[in-house]
């Protein structure tokens, strides 16, 4: 039944899996990895799944390009919740095996940058060679064929190994951003600790563009977090943006944004209203609160009535 | 009968007379002339007469600071219609006077400025004495104190005299805006071609606080036509703004620039929308239509319902 | 000897006087009062006087407009010095009257919607007439013709009279502000307290223009003090600015603003920059002390050099 | 010799070579393909090369993040020309082979998105398998393991093949851009025709700072022509700029600009100035002309001098 199930960034045993046991209604969802971001919102959109977690920001390695382009183009979807999940990996060992036995490691090439340095310092011996994921480095120390493999401590268990050292991570803050993503739908009610997520492509003539996007944030007081740039494929120096912002759709101040940017860009595509996973309430001017919005509003049909 | 009457600044045979009478209804009304722009307005508050005309603005002297205040402070009117008087000057003599014969001449102070270097050209040796309006003036050569006077040419046949000479104005394009005044009541019904008028008070403790204000228009894109500071009487340093925008109140993107400054001011006071009295049709973007509006606003509700 | 003689808005004994005696240099100086403040100007131009003081901005009547358009018009001047009087009337009246003996008072008409509270609270009975000036309605008290006088209580000496009552304001901090006005030189060196003031004519076909030009000012985080409209005599909807800013020619945020407003407007006339009346310093960013500006400049060279 | 080396992405055969003898001074160098965009541009910082062509943005995948980070951290480096180059593959098979019989077909992974639906429509019934590059699917085409490679058509005659089918791309204007990095040294004189490249990191605690740093650009009248957002790598939220405009560093608007960002940010990398692949002469409103620069800096001596 395609309500109980969520799709997933696979393969088992990696990071994505990590985050989506975060929420707590995975635990009642049948969770099916899928060989690529596309398969795995694809399988929403063709409702086969009620909703896909995939990875869209990592902060060594910045935005995911194949879900940010994913939901841009296509059937439109949108964002329900968002896990934010600190990287760290294990050293994952078979039991028994002490770090001075460890001569081969393995990993996904994305995680190599993140360990260099560890490895520098704690194994300058050990051989690196890649794996297809985190999760299949694992199941390959398991074999025999490399004596550790660098995965989520979570992984251990499911290749019976055992995590010989944990936390490892050349960052600080090393975290990577998941989204929990399903077809349009009305968003979750606002919490105060709200973002909302857009796609935008600016009217093709025009320098100032840009600029004028951002002071329609601006001019409402509200907080931009996040905007990168995406080439729209119809050639060089021809990009549309991805933006997040504070606040909820139904944040008074959010929609007239909203309305805004419909009016002054070519294209506004809608990604949803969600809570933001770190919890941090939204910071609001008392000009910009939904009741000055209502006094504002009041004042002006005053006005418009001669009542003013 | 109060609703019948309409008071302006008098007296009788000046220019702010003869602006009244360019409205086809001042034909039916009864027009009272009072001793100063305070007095023709507290006419209106105390509902002993239905509006008042009084001048705003004049292209040489700058805005009529009493008018700006009155309309700032006090019980609140509101500017039901404009009228735009170019200001020309004729002299008026007693029948039978020659330009040579014309030896003194007078008028209201004001008028001196505008009438100076056509003096100086053709009358270098008249002698100049003030009187206390153009009106007063031409009463005194009416009775034989001076030989000429500066006033309009519709004065001319009040007090017997002839325009010898019309047309007079040093500065081109010299003009004087004057505005109806009433109580409070609904605006007239947009033409296309309107005028917003509000005063603002800033918030106090806030540097780029005027900088806010104008790209509260600019982001809406509508046009500020004239923007003028007056002392809020707290002091040096303390002021206010009266601003005139194209467009009416009940213009979407008007109403929203009002809404706006309502939440970041300290004060606004709506001072009506009305025709413009030059008639220019307001140039609005096609992103800023009321069908631009709706357009907007009936997107953000399907988002808002999962529908985008 | 005209450059040790000072013009001043006359006659003697009214406020401007007063503001002028408060200079330290007005001691060694020939005071000569004239009739207007363009005679006063033209004194100045025309080589007679060093300087002149006129006011430019009262906090209860606003910008005092034939100031303002005299030095944006005409042979250039600069503003070398500005003064700030409290506005404070006295009741002059000749030795021995006592208040209950006080029935037709008289003064400037300026001064009366400055004391028409205190006289109905205190003198409800009083008659007031005008005077030409404060310090005519004095002298006219000395000849017996009103029982008193409202000027500065500094007049009272002149014209052998007492101040019965002093510090007599309707509104608090009732203030005038005057400037030294001079021909074109150096100015004085920076104090840190110091402001700038320009006359912008902007370019005619232009919108959003006002909004460009305090952005010049915003960019650099100049905090702007001022900002009044004036009309150029070119007919209605035509305006310059008169803008009074935080900071000295010399300082570079200052010398880019304003290197930046003549690039983008038709006209900037530089009237000086002068140590403030409040001797308030200035609230400059770090980012936008000279030395920021220094040290920016010092690495756009290496950049040019290649040596960044 | 070093001086005489250029590196560049590897291997012989794809795109960025045939970009790089785009250039007339490759004719004179020796071309050393690397592995990596690191190990090109390492070569560079070490002096074992004169400069590295490396891709830095493509029109259908957007940034080239590896480029874009290696660009803003480590030893300075700078961007001496880019290269812009239509992306357009050819259906290289060994001679003699029709298009019925090409049953297999490889290439570089990241062509794949770029020939699919051309496959679709003319060999749908082919298998794709991936290679390490587009050149290395021509050398296993040369070796008989497939019986067609989607590469470049320059890449035909190394490998012994004919091009069988050309120019192939699904999007329209598909292209990449790549640039030409060495170490600092004086930038190329101005063409009329240049963009210069920054990297910028906004101060922390600044809601509104992008919003400020694109003003910076706006107010002198400088197009920005790309921005993209990089993370800093101290986690989920930070963010670097990497923004090219308009113009040269030498040219004055340009160099107000960085100084102006110099100032506001916490960081700024200047990565050059050097002549646009497309050759579009950039628009300078005559306000932001060099001569309009000179006369507002003369300006502003005449008036720190007194003779304005």
């Amino acid at each position: 039944m395609s309500a109980s199930r969520y799709t997933y960034l696979g393969p088992e045993g990696t990071f994505t899996e990590a985050a989506l046991r975060t929420l707590p209604e995975a635990a009642t969802r049948e969770l099916t990895p899928m060989v690529s971001v596309p398969a795995a919102l694809d399988a929403v959109r063709a409702g086969e799944a009620a909703a896909a977690l995939v990875p869209i920001e990592n902060s060594v390695e910045g935005g995911v390009t194949t879900t940010l382009d994913e939901l841009a183009a296509g059937e439109p979807l949108m964002i329900y919740r968002e896990v934010l999940l600190p990287i760290a990996f294990a050293l994952l060992v078979r039991p028994g095996t002490a770090l001075h036995d460890v001569k081969t490691v393995t990993g996904h090439p994305v995680a190599q940058p993140q360990v260099r340095k560890w490895l520098a310092a704690q194994l300058p011996e050990a051989v690196w060679e890649s794996a297809a994921s985190n999760a299949d480095g694992a199941r390959l120390v398991q074999e025999g064929r490399y004596d550790g493999a660098f995965a989520g401590e979570f992984a251990a268990a499911t290749y019976g190994l055992e995590p010989l050292v944990t936390d490892i991570h050349d960052a600080q803050n090393a975290a990577t951003r998941f989204v929990l993503v399903g077809r349009p739908a009305r968003p979750a009610a606002p919490t105060g600790a709200d973002k909302t997520s857009v796609v935008l492509w600016l009217r093709e003539d025009h320098p100032g563009a840009l600029l004028e996007l951002l002071q329609e944030y601006a001019v409402r007081g509200v907080n931009m977090m996040r905007i990168e740039s995406r080439p729209t494929g119809e050639g060089i120096g021809r990009y549309c943006f991805s933006v997040d912002c504070e606040g909820h759709v139904t944040d008074r101040r959010v929609g007239e944004v909203l309305m805004g940017l419909k009016r002054i860009c070519r294209g506004v595509r809608f990604l949803g209203s969600y809570p933001r996973a770190d919890e941090v309430t939204a910071t609001v001017r008392p000009q910009m609160t939904d009741s000055a919005f209502t006094e504002a509003s009041d004042w002006l049909a005053r006005c418009q009535d001669g009542r003013s």
